[in-house]
Parts: C-alpha cells; sequence; structure tokens
C-alpha cells in the first residue's frame, strides 16, 4: 500500500522547479541545506532564523541558498512535509496483516523508535504549524491523518473482532499518539531503564487504554 | 498543604526588586506586560520577539518596559514560572482525601480544564524550556515535577490499596500527562463532542492505563 502516492504529487507542485532540481541531480547540499535548517529552526525558531544564517551554516552565499528553495516558508514546509512522507514511508512496511493485538503492538513500537530518532523534526512539526501558510497547513493535517487513520483502523479492527474495548476510536487515536509522541520529552539513553523495558511498559498502558481482553 | 512555598521563595530572589514592585503597587501594566509577552512569543517565539515589540503591544516605551522586568531572560522565566505557580496553588484545593480512584478522577479533570484555558502558556512553557538559562531551566523541572509528583503519589498509593495495576509509577505518570495536554492541541470548543464526554473519554482510557480493578 502506498499512502503517499496521492500527497508526492503534490509536493511536486508546492516545491516547485527548484526544489524539484536538487534531488534529481544528487547534490548533496539540498539535504545539507535542509539538516542545517533543521538545526537552526529547532533551536531558535521559524521566526529568528534568517535564509542567510542558513546558507552560512551550509557554508553558502544568502544568494546561492535560493538554488535550493524558493524561500523560507517553503523550506519549512519541505521540512515538515519531508518528516510525514518519511513517516509514511516507514510504515509502508508495516503489516497489514496478524490480529489487532499484533498490529497495535506494531504500531506502538513503529511509531517510539520512529519518533526517538528525530527529536528536532518532531520538536519542528508540533511548534512551527503556526508559521505555515493555511494551505500548507492543510497539507500537513492531511498527512497527519493518512498516519493517525492507520492506528484508528487497528482500534476498530480490535472493536469489530471483540478484542478490544473502545468507547470512541477517534479520540483514543489521538490520545495514544500524543502518549507515545510524549516520550521524546523525557526520554535519555542513558536513563534508568534500556528502551526495551519502556516499550514494553507503553505497550502495557495501551493495551490497558484500549482494553485489551 | 501548600507546595509552592519553596519556590516562592526562589522566585523573589531570581525575579529580583524591580519584579517584586510590580505586583506590591497594585499596577496593572504589570499583568498587560506579562499578557501581551505570552501571546507575542506563542505567536513568534521567544528569540524573534523584542523588547521593544513587547513595549509597544502595551503603549510602553521600550525603556518604560524595564520598570516591569529587568531582561527577557527574567520575563520569560517569570511567565512559565508563573504557569506552574497557578497550577501548583490551583491544585491545593484538591481533595487529599477520598479513594484512590477518586483522586486519579479529580486529577484527570483537572489537568484537562487547567490546561484549556490556557493553550499559549501551555505552549510556551514546551516550546521555549530550551531558551531557559540552566539555572532557570532547573527551577521549572523541579516546579513541574512537584506537580507530576502528585499524580504519582496517586497512582502508587492505588498499587498499595490493591486496585490500580501498575508496572512503573513513574512512567505511568508522564504517558498520563503526555495523553491528557495533547487534549489541548485538538480540542475545539465547537468540535464534536461536548467538554463533559471527552472528559469522561479520557477518565476511561486513564482507569485502563492504570488498570483500575
Amino acid at each position: 500500500m502506498n499512502v503517499c502516492s496521492a500527497k508526492w504529487s503534490q509536493h511536486d507542485n508546492v516545491g516547485g522547479k527548484m526544489a524539484r532540481k536538487t534531488g534529481s541531480h544528487g547534490d548533496i547540499t539540498g539535504p545539507k541545506v535542509q539538516a542545517a535548517a533543521l538545526r537552526l529552526i529547532a533551536r531558535h525558531g521559524f521566526a529568528a532564523v534568517s535564509m542567510r544564517q542558513i546558507a552560512r551554516e551550509v557554508g553558502l552565499q544568502a544568494g546561492a541558498l535560493y538554488r535550493y528553495t524558493p524561500d523560507k516558508q517553503t523550506l519549512l514546509f519541505d521540512l515538515m512535509r519531508g518528516h510525514m512522507d518519511a513517516l509514511l514511508v516507514a510504515r509502508e512496511g508495516a503489516a497489514m496483516a496478524g490480529t489487532p493485538l499484533i498490529r497495535l503492538d506494531e504500531f506502538v513500537r513503529f511509531h517510539i523508535r520512529f519518533h526517538l530518532e528525530r527529536p528536532d523534526a518532531v520538536f519542528v512539526s508540533y511548534m512551527e504549524l503556526r508559521n505555515l501558510t493555511p494551505e500548507n497547513f492543510a497539507t500537513l493535517e492531511a498527512l497527519r491523518r493518512v498516519y493517525e487513520d492507520q492506528l484508528e483502523v487497528i482500534l476498530r479492527f480490535g472493536v469489530v473482532a471483540g478484542v478490544f474495548d473502545v468507547v470512541d476510536t477517534k479520540i483514543s487515536t489521538l490520545a495514544i499518539i500524543a502518549m507515545l509522541t510524549g516520550l521524546t520529552t523525557w526520554y535519555r539513553e542513558d536513563g534508568r531503564l534500556p528502551l526495551a523495558d519502556i516499550e514494553r511498559i507503553y505497550t502495557g498502558l495501551v493495551h490497558g487504554a484500549v482494553g485489551v481482553k
């Protein structure tokens, strides 16, 4: 199942000709620009970071940066959409078979691992929604909903199969995702418990929340 | 129980003489400065907001703003500490009697209501931790822990009483708080369900997560 394909055509339209060129020539400066922008925006916030600052971070003249992105709004949007695209692409390998419980556990582990590996992108994706144009915001929201729907489908499946007890699958979906993503705000590799233990504990919390029978 | 008193003495030391004067003269400009700063920082981010901009927002000359706060760092810290102080003061009325379940339900309802009423403060309190000095960050973390401990005490009480089934009370505390606070990112007054219904659903999710027997 390729849930992203529809979005990818949008992607090409929004980024425009210049943004498309970046990837197609195998230029590594494009990814460097994205990484620098992500780092700077996560640290200082979108409104406080200038194109000049991003250019300096990757050793470009300010003018040369515009070969990689037409403007700061597009750069932000590309970062946030890139994060959602990566999330959905990573989910393409997810088990579409198995019991509701197997699929739920797989989702929980996936969500934790994916987000723990990208704290800056998670932070920027939440924090900078306010700085997107309404059109870009709508696109991001649609992508986010595609992801959330994957969990909701699992919950509905479990309810129909009589193995989950969920009052409102939509709200449970949002609540579970918030609970899991919250881990990114406090997890430390050198913390009290290894990640495998933490994953087991969160899986247990989710089982309880969806009333696994 | 006054959980804040120790922190309040710190508060007086950190804010310094000028910040203390604000409240003691019943001047309404101080609160106006705080409200304007909160609004602007929530909208643009701390690094992008200047003292001049905050002054303009409340109709002061830039220089006059320094009668209310010695610098931007103190202003941010006062906002964030003010939010935590208000949270802890509001909790002073919380039931310290009752069964673990009664106390848990009361905490859930309290947390939802308190945070839904203050979306800007919730947003800034999470987003701008990165802009605090290490000392101010440590103070905020300590206040946050005082609040989290209130939920953890309830969970431990329930485990000891044999009515909750919780593997790790610390992690469950953080997970539940993240789940409840997440509501602030999607709740709309004109949404599909009235708040009372949403509260009931979240209370049920929390019951499941802590394994209410």
